[in-house]
């Protein structure tokens, strides 16, 4: 039952490097206001933002074998997905397997539970979203998945879906919709930085968006 | 019922610079250690300290169409208070309110419920305390107030009231008392200084509030 | 039943020190998995690794009078460890507290509480580990103890443990203890260093700790 | 500063009673769904449907010096409503001040805090609304206010207005509101009994409330 | 992209009525230790177990249109299952919709959100598993869809799918495998019988399951 | 390191059941206001007044298995009282586990974590205070200690210490300060009774505890 999946697939390197530039709130409302994490879910450190493929790992609760073994099925620009069997805040992940992630080329960690080694992780700048920092140790007795689906954090996460995280959490995309979410995102962006310009200059979002007729329409008095 | 009152008193901007300028600790304690917003409310970045008058917006659950109409009731100085009327902690605010905030001279957000976009905010340095952070985008559905009494975070804000916020979290000064809390404020900070230096050099706060006597009064036993 | 204990005994300061420097993940790991203080400890600006002799505070609810008293009790190295008899957010603790004890050579404060004056303290660089940001004050009305055990954040601390603190949380090491978890904390970081070249240069963990034998012993299917 | 207002106005008996019978949930409807206090408050046993005039009660954090006081302004009918100026859990209140409030003519208590003694509550049924149930004692040490306008559990609350309880929570009804509010309920509670008897003889909502053109409009697919 | 799917497969009713009867904590065991909604879903009144298919439903936050969508696929034997988009505590379910459920033969109600008429329901033995009870009132807005794979309290609900639910909380069974974990739960509950008697006479489990042996290999030392 | 205690001192039987008799909140009031576990310890049915003596139970996260080694420590009387190294809401015990219990004598569980199958230890009447209530199963992998002191919800629990766990939550009493407690506790009920009949007939506790006095010199004001 407890199986790894060597074989994924990924989405095109362009795409997930686009879904990282257009960022978590872009991204999610392209696709429908969709796709977030629990907002528990906070990085590290601030201001990183970055995009990749998912590694699932499902694991025990305070119980990080697994991590171990996906460690190994990670390619370069790869992130990896944690999520226990029941909750914990344990620290799963620290500055050891970070580096073994670095050497295989993987960009983060998601994980539904806690972190250690944080000043460490900062240093190297390896981001990771999480639900805790507790130093708490785990054991490695309990075997787990690789490359299943898994839910982490209130959300569902096939392996080899994008994820895309920033300072403002992190939203999963599915894979086969990544392109299309990404022209979308693209679109978006596009019209945001107009939009901004003219905010900026003291138009009003009132006029901009033209509210005025419809809220009057619903009832609302000005006194 | 939902209505927009378009004219609302504000105190001196003097006056609120001055609160600004004591924080809110200060504020709290001078008020006689009421009206701080609950200890959840937290700033997106560190280091902001402002003041500013509120201009306060009641809105639905996940609906963000009043901030729109609020935008345009902001003046210079001003500082947003958004309550929902049930909680959410949706993304009703990012980067291009915040823009729109600031072409009106608008110094802050206050929002019992989430925010997005925190690291254009931070590039912005415009200042947001919050319940959360998350990208969860909102509709613009259902009718709401602005400048009426609202319960923001388990406080009082009427329209106009004095907004402190820092470090420590968010502090409320109803406009009527703004001047005479800072005179306390202000002869708080005066004493501080003073007391900050002595402690600095060793003296002890036993001896310096002198608590030794009352110490022993209600049974205090060295051992 | 309130009573001071003046005298305690104390870690020798260069265990402290070490301690200090192998930090709280690798101490906690060295002591067994044990003594970390709830996950909800953070510290009120990242980047601080502090160890210190306990001196602890048991205090009443909203009442921060004690940890005057306790002020006198520190020396040099020291650390204050605050709990509440019952659980209270308010700011117990601020800039003027922070000048008495640093001006007494304390390092740093544990409390299962609130703090304020972050700005401030974070300037001085006087580190703080807390449940809670808040600048609500406090009386000064009911005795409590000093030096004395206390239960904070769910870890018994006895006055003269050694505390370590860093950005993955506090941990308690008991004095008796201090020297043995030291040299175990040792021996782990010295192994630690080689272990990080070793997966930073592509050696995979399932290879450096043997784990292939044991998971294919244990049924995991790789497909 | 701290006041104790003697007299206050209340809503008339019937009008009160009235309340009571249509119940939380569709008092707050009546009143455009608003007036609900925070989730959290719990009532310690279910069953209990009340309604009475508020005896509003500000205390310190952990001491219950000021619900001594506020038993002596409570008439028949009356329900005390006491929130701490800091968060606390402590238990204010306990059989014995139940037992005084009950001779009064009190029919319950609201406290965004602490309650204790719930198994003596619970056989006297007297009902309680409260954040947490614990058995933390308070002292008598600090003054507060009696019949001033307080916010409790995220709602705001003036001394006379209604205040709804059941097991849905607790809702507040302003004073000089609370006919019209109940003419609106009671409206729809007519209307409800009426919905209520065809959608249990089978016929749906989607066609009572004549929703499927709208659902169309709005572009929902069955498939 | 917002559609109802009117043909979803079930479960076979006996096989449904067994997972009922071997309660939650028996199922998840046989399922292999997963499948669990997470511990904040907790029924409404205690004693209910029940099992049904799922139909699920993907709501906007605080709006409850889908639901009255949803009732409508509702067959005999069916528990619907309702996720939030966005997390809300707000009251989608009361008492009206609840007759219209039980016309349809529905059997229950999961929700990853609040529920409001709980006494009502109470007394109509309806049994709902929620994360809140609230009174907040809902809209009618925006679309969603009934009868899509949903993520419900960190728990993939496929339709179909078979919920088990009792006072220890709420358990998913995905539909192919619902026969295969009956057989094994229902061996578990044979065997429980047994051990129960055992362990009630006096029998200590660590000679009936035998381990004495791997503790002493293990380490462990009675002083 | 991980040891069982075979032999631990108990408090005398008769002052064991008078604490029951006094319940939670008088027993820690009379030791002066300290002992309670934190208030997230709930019993899961109401009505259960227990006292009796600790057998403690220091058990990895997620595991089991010491539970199964302290049930053969315990004797007629006695209370399990488990803490997680590691916080944990899995459901560590069950009705089997129960039943073995009782088949010791042992009257009831402290579980700073997760407890499986209410339904079935409320109807034996076996009471149990946990913070959750969750079907999670655990494992039988990691050594822990019996009898040894541990921290449990925030409070300290040595072996044979007298646990008194009623609605009201559960209160620690030190074994060797048991017959004093006792003794306090029972003046205090004594006292109560008398104090309860006067405030039924309607006398204030204002006139009861005189004081209007020191309320007027501390400058209340009445309006």
């Amino acid at each position: 039952m407890d199986v790894v999946v060597e074989t994924i697939a990924r989405a095109a390197p362009d795409v997930v490097a686009g879904l990282a530039e257009c960022g978590v709130a872009t991204v999610h409302e392209a696709q429908g206001r969709i796709g977030l994490l629990a907002a528990y879910m906070r990085p590290i450190y601030p201001g990183a933002r970055v995009a990749g493929s998912a590694v699932t790992v499902s694991v025990a609760p305070a119980d990080n074998w697994m991590i171990h073994v996906a460690v190994e099925q990670m390619k370069a620009g790869d992130i990896m997905v944690v999520a226990p069997t029941s909750p914990s805040d344990a620290g799963y992940f620290g500055d050891l397997l970070a580096s073994s992630v670095k050497a295989r080329g993987g960009v983060g960690l998601i994980i539904d539970a806690g972190v250690r080694d944080v000043r460490d992780l900062t240093e190297m700048q390896f981001p990771v979203w999480s639900k805790a920092i507790y130093a708490q140790g785990t054991v490695k007795n309990t075997l787990g998945s690789v490359n299943v689906p898994v839910v982490c954090a209130n959300g569902l996460v096939n392996p080899g879906d994008v994820i895309v995280a920033d300072d403002d959490g992190v939203c999963v995309v599915p894979r086969a919709q990544a392109e299309a979410v990404l022209k979308a995102a693209e679109a978006r962006e596009a019209n945001e930085g107009d939009k901004r310009a003219k905010l900026a200059s003291g138009v009003l979002g009132l006029d901009m968006y033209k509210m005025r007729e419809r809220l009057a329409a619903e009832g609302l008095k000005y006194v």
